[in-house]
């Protein structure tokens, strides 16, 4: 694609059946590469196995990839808050995978329990780029910035109740984050920040 | 007072001659306690010297106390996260003073800077209570309370620009935090968390 | 726990197969206390007493706990302002028993009857710490912290409707209470309440 | 005048020359009453008495009143939570004044102190209509109006800082109150608040 | 009742077995007055007219009142903008009947079709006091109390989408309606509107 | 221009010297028709006359057009609720002064006084289109667009306080009118507004 | 109508019998033009082709005409940024169809993927009007108002999730524009958009 | 520094002194690059020359570099919307030269008009990875995004009025941005924005 990210089928509020021809169009128009579908509802992840031959079904994340998936380029590390924000990180592996990045999952790792995000901050440390998932509260990508020398995206989750229902005070937190260079993503923008990186690491 | 924390002059707003007389009463009908004043501007501050005996001015915190400092009772940590938060801290420290309960004031232990935290925890954590005042993302107080087995208190600060301005991303930030037993006052209320602490620390 | 509150299940989000197995966890690793789970669904309310031995469930603030309560230490009245606070109020008596605290739960004293708060109100000032959950207009806490010498912690809730749904109108007339001393935690948050008397009481 | 309520001047944002012409015009057109401006900077307040032959200042409430104030019918009890929202309430006594109804300002009975209304309440019950203004939490026509047979309005004031700054949570608080029969107007808005009430008193 | 309105059971969030139970008591307490329940889900409306014997229940406003209606006292006019507000003005009109006031309910004269409304403004000015419910721009009130003489109450809807839904655009548009004496409640709140009214009719 | 409206300088925030720099670079690269700047600081309206030959300067408005009018063609009425709102109005007719489209200003017609509208509604019925200014409640463009046939755009202003202040309670009045047909534009935009009537004139 | 525009039936929130009968009473009472209801719930969609002799359906935009279409006049293009606009989109075409204005609907044209927008620019060009209608960003309206002479109206949609959901973030961009005269209706108002074009194109 | 950006002084709200002592304490610390404060008031930007020898001030920026420029790494496009926009932008051209990454700043490319952005389009392109910095509607990063196949990183500023006073509009709809890959800072966040691209080219 021109801008080094393919289309992919945003299939929240659209039938399974519109979804299902989607990803076959862009199959077609497109065969180097997977197709990739976001926010399906059970339908379409149920479908999907017997609508095309080669697929990946990732029920956590909500996504659909059909075709065989790129030989991986880079290390991305996503980290999760909390178990909670794990559906959302879900969508953000996925959509690297699809597009041909690297990346490992570390959840749970959220502020509270500071010790075990603490033990493995080395490790993390030597991604390309670290992506930090995180509810509630929030403050995990800004704590993270503030010991790596990665470049560091938030994603906000909607996760959370009082004040915290709906993501408002995580993107807030985010925004706001005292250590340099945080950037941030649409609240549960999974792919959105995947989408980033794709863009980074290909370039770079 | 029957509620523990005696009345306390509010000068915002007030002009400062009335503010003055206010002192000058309570102190009439209270003369075992010094009378305190919060939110002082300029002018009380100057001319307080002059108009009382026996007082202390502190004009970054903005107070005026007036009488003999009853000894201090128990060990209270103020944290700052940005030097920017330090005026409220003293809005605590001097209240917690005249009041009775005794105070360290540590600043500039934000969690951009996390081993400056870390290298002092131990020592924090010996506190009877820790007040953690943030503006900007709020982080401090959950990072904390997930560190110490004292209670927390919060205090958001007006300080930071966009979606930080005003206090409001700090406030749900602490209220959102994930650390078990986080609680918060009102935005740059270091009077509001200090009466907190005086009510724990001379029941306890 | 090094924080003076042990680890809690969320189980709000989580599926009761995992929360059953997150008790099950808790309770093996730390045998000298009860385990603890908030905001149980249905499903977990009505399987854990089949999965456990010695199991106190409490259907109307939606937790479990699992093994014998440790001996109550100090007096924490709860107070509610009307009969539709009582879950979140139950909420915090759970948690405070299940970590060792005594508590009384006097429900629907709120002001708009206020004879009923003042005809109790010095037995209520007896105790070592007092939590205000009130909805709607949210001014309990206000109202007691002005007549009893006890710490108050204002717990908001999400119950009323027009400005008052979701709770933020009451968070805000607390964080703006008049009362020197109120602190405060987030909607419906009996849990963190709970936890900061915890530290308060075991640490005093 | 048609709806009971005579035209009157609102001086804010226009020019001292205007509100003074205006108040002329007022004055001339109906001759049998009072013309009233309200919101008056300082130099509507300073030239008035030199502008007019029979005039009322009062630079608390910021209102001139010019033309013989009517004999005043009914007796309505303006009370104020703290000594910052005096000048709100003055709004609304100089308003009762010039549209003929018996007014007295109660100030300084907030529920932070809520002894100082407790020992006033059974002459407060005996008016014909109260009007309660306050800032910060609000929370004092809710209380009144648990405790009195006479029709409650709440004023909300703009004084106070963090959640409370500009008067949005003092506004919800009133509306959220649980007692019932407490009817609300705008942020600083005394005028309407006796505007209301001369209504019901002529019509009485 | 000491205030003037009786205890009224707020039915919303309550089993249907305790209204029913708390409406006996009312009863039985209190003989000289019919009980009423606001908010009944429609169960309670369902099980009513077999729980009591003299029982009226409008199932358009959700109440139930039990016992023999008070003789109506004065003139009360209700208005709703849109047939989508009347259940909100039937809310009124029950409480009215239920604590012996007289009102009329005069539906769908809102402003987008104002001759609807100017035809009928000379009846409608001969009432004691107006209710108007609105939503959506809620601009009713306001254009009302510039053409009668009569106190007017302003309740907003939740009624609307876009920026009117849940009712604050309504609610706000009230609170800054340029006809003086416009005096607003919560939103969807016909109960607090009419126990406003009661107040004023039994006083006058 | 390709869009009809020619490029317009917006010079607040623009030092006078480059707001007056390219107002002359505007007239030299367009000398068929005016050149604009709305929203001129006092310093630029005062030098404008000195620095242009064919100079009209309107200080209510705060405009400035450089080179003669172009003859008006069309018949626009700008209506404003109060005086307050006649510096946006003004801002309004300046632009379709400069712009060529012929228009008349009626002010101080809002619905608090619901005469004065009526009484010239026939006259403002036969324009092709209707900009409505209005602050506070921001009522009168939905009442206009019920009574006449032409377009009608409404224009909330900033003006006002407590819930009004700001603009954002008009703007959502607006938005919410159920008058059909009644579009809107930013806070305080006079200059919006006229560029769409031009738009829909010169095209007509 | 006296408006220009007829009354349309509002059907949400109406029983289906009840919007049927308005249906047939429009019908009755002006025979010259259809009738339309929008925001139509499925039994009115399903039950509308056996209430009527002449009716025609649109499911997707959850509109009922009944009567003969009049003949069009005009040209209107309405665009939408995405497929998921569509519905909104559709009800403005409806109406617009209803009410005698000719329409052409052109889809999926956001700024996303400028090419397909560029492409048709010429033509969209032409149309006497442009509807916009766009969710999420909502930034197609002022890109196109850059481009072309013909009036834009935009149209948020409450499509979208996180900080857009609800469609205030699309609402906000549109009455921030850049490009001059773009005018707003409230979120999802397809009806009112095109009730704005219907008088501009009969006037015109 | 361990994560790859140095520290930098934040000199809003503190004295120029400070602000002076703390850039010549970096400059001490770390001699290998030049020490960085951003947000000066006028009186660090004036008296920065005295100060120091070799001393770069950006008055548009209100940046104060101390000590010779690193070479410049790379090749990142800056682009703002408006004029308005620049000194955000120009803080983030110096931050990114201070810390040793190539920068261009291509100023007023805003998508009202399209074309200026369009026929630079190519060349745009080319970067390593785009800034975009805009206010108003802030549709530029979302426009750009589908265009290249860089990195974007939108900027919100708080330029603007009525809705997009403030920037919270812009910050929604870059969130909101339709193109894949958008990343967004807080608002006016320049030195945001520099210091994640400085970690990207370091690392890439
Ligand atoms: N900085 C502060 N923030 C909030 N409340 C305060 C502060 N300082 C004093 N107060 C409270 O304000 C009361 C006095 O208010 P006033 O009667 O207006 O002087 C005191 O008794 C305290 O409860
Ligand atoms: N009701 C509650 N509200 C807020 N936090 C809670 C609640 N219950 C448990 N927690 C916290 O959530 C943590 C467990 O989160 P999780 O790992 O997602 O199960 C516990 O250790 C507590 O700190
Ligand atoms: N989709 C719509 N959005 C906003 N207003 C509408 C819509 N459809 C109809 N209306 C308006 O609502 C009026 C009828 O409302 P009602 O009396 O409740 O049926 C019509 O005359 C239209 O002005
Ligand atoms: N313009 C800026 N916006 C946000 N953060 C900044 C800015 N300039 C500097 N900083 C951060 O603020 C830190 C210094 O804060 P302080 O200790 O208050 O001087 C720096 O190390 C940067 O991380
Ligand atoms: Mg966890
Ligand atoms: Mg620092
Ligand atoms: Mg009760
Ligand atoms: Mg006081
Ligand atoms: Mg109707
Ligand atoms: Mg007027
Ligand atoms: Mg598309
Ligand atoms: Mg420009």
């Amino acid at each position: 694609a021109r801008t080094g990210v393919p289309e992919v089928v945003f299939a929240q509020g659209k039938t399974p059946e519109r979804t299902l021809a989607l990803l076959a169009e862009l199959r077609r128009l497109d065969p180097d590469g997977p197709a990739l579908a976001t926010r399906c509802p059970d339908e379409v992840l149920d479908r999907a196995p017997d609508a095309f031959d080669d697929v990946t079904v990732d029920r956590v994340g909500r996504t659909v990839t059909v075709g065989a998936l790129p030989p991986p380029v880079g290390d991305v590390v996503v980290l999760t808050a909390g178990t909670t924000d794990v559906p959302v990180a879900r969508e953000a592996t996925a959509t690297l995978a699809a597009l041909g990045v690297g990346a490992r999952l570390v959840a749970d790792v959220g502020v509270a329990g500071l010790h075990r995000l603490l033990s493995r901050i080395e490790d993390i440390g030597r991604a390309d780029v670290v992506i930090a998932v995180a509810g509630m509260d929030g403050a995990l990508p800004g704590v993270v910035a503030g010991l790596v020398p990665a470049p560091v995206i938030g994603v906000p989750t909607s996760m959370g109740y009082g004040v915290a229902a709906g993501g408002r005070a995580a993107l807030a937190t985010m925004l706001a984050a005292c250590s340099p260079g945080v950037v941030v993503v649409n609240i549960d923008n999974g792919f959105g920040a995947a989408a980033h990186v794709v863009k980074i690491v290909h370039r770079g």
